[in-house]
């Protein structure tokens, strides 16, 4: 294998040490992760931390970039098979059972945002990571509906903020207790698209 | 006025202190607000509180649960109104927009949930909490279909849990980005309700 470049390597550092915040953010949260501990982990120095981000802050809205980027591709990936879209909205189905209310993420989501609470920058980056998101469902629905396959009821700009504002609250709920199951999402979803809750297929 | 009765005084004191708890609730967050602050601006002493609450979280509880019933009471409020449905959904909206995304009560919401990660008691109470909430939507929702005036597109505790996850998700999006507009609430809540999101009102 070549040799990386020195900007390779650069970038390489940089995703190593974004993956392994991920990790360590998700399973221990945002006020009991040091940048430290993610330093040691990824085997990394601590200058190395210092010189790729600012702050905890920083690079904690990069981990959630990361898996913001990494569900929305998983999701993609459903609504791009070449299925009848009652089945994609059966494996979507089966996606949001999976992920909505993970409770590592969730917690790390609410403790994120009330850090935010009083401090303005940090309210901006979550508005626009999450102006980010809106962006990524509304190119699904808008899709669907260049396709033929739907007719909303109402503009695709509020259809996502609907789908959305569905499977954020649900995953709360779920999060609390997770005996809720996550059906209502796509039961939501359903209504919005195709005027029915019921599916097709069993 | 006839002197208050020693039971009759203790629910005061209490009540007094669980609406104290709630403004400072509100208004500092929960790690920020201490019982001793409560009783010195409740006008009290440390030992009411502690004889009244074991602990901060139990205090807590309840001034949630006081913020809650006083949500649900304006709701089905608006809900009893002898008006044609349109125009109640019109005053559902209004009440949504003032509502849904008010920081301190966000806030406050996401703060004890993250406190309730490794808390599996809280957990549990919060859980109860959330249920009274879905049974005060279900409640108003079955009185809807009771009266004939709407059919819904899935079970009443279906629809409850989707009416609730847009509340929750849209008032987190709105603490982050208040420029979010809580119409999509009631447009949602009008897709269940009359199958299409548009009001016969401007």
């Amino acid at each position: 294998m070549a040799r990386m470049t020195r900007s390779e390597s650069q970038a390489q550092t940089r995703a190593d040490l974004i993956a392994t915040a991920r990790d360590l953010f998700l399973a221990d949260g945002y006020a009991a992760t040091s940048l430290e501990k993610v330093a040691e982990e990824a085997g990394y120095s601590k200058g190395a931390v210092y010189s790729n981000f600012r702050s905890k802050k920083e690079l904690c809205l990069e981990a959630l970039q990361l898996i913001h980027a990494t569900k929305g591709a998983e999701v993609a990936a459903v609504m791009a098979r070449q299925e009848p879209l009652e089945e994609r909205l059966v494996a979507f189905e089966e996606w949001a059972e999976r992920t909505l209310g993970d409770v590592g993420w969730t917690m790390l989501e609410f403790e994120f945002i009330a850090a935010a609470r009083h401090d303005p920058e940090l309210r901006a980056a979550l508005a626009s990571s999450l102006s980010t998101t809106h962006t990524v469902v509304r190119t699904l629905l808008a899709a669907l509906v260049a396709a033929g396959e739907v007719t909303l009821p109402m503009s695709v700009e509020d259809a996502a903020t609907s789908v959305l504002s569905t499977g954020i609250g649900l995953g709360i709920q779920r999060a609390i207790d997770p005996g809720i199951s996550a059906a209502v999402v796509t039961r939501n979803l359903r209504v919005l698209l195709t005027g029915s809750a019921a599916g097709q297929l069993p």
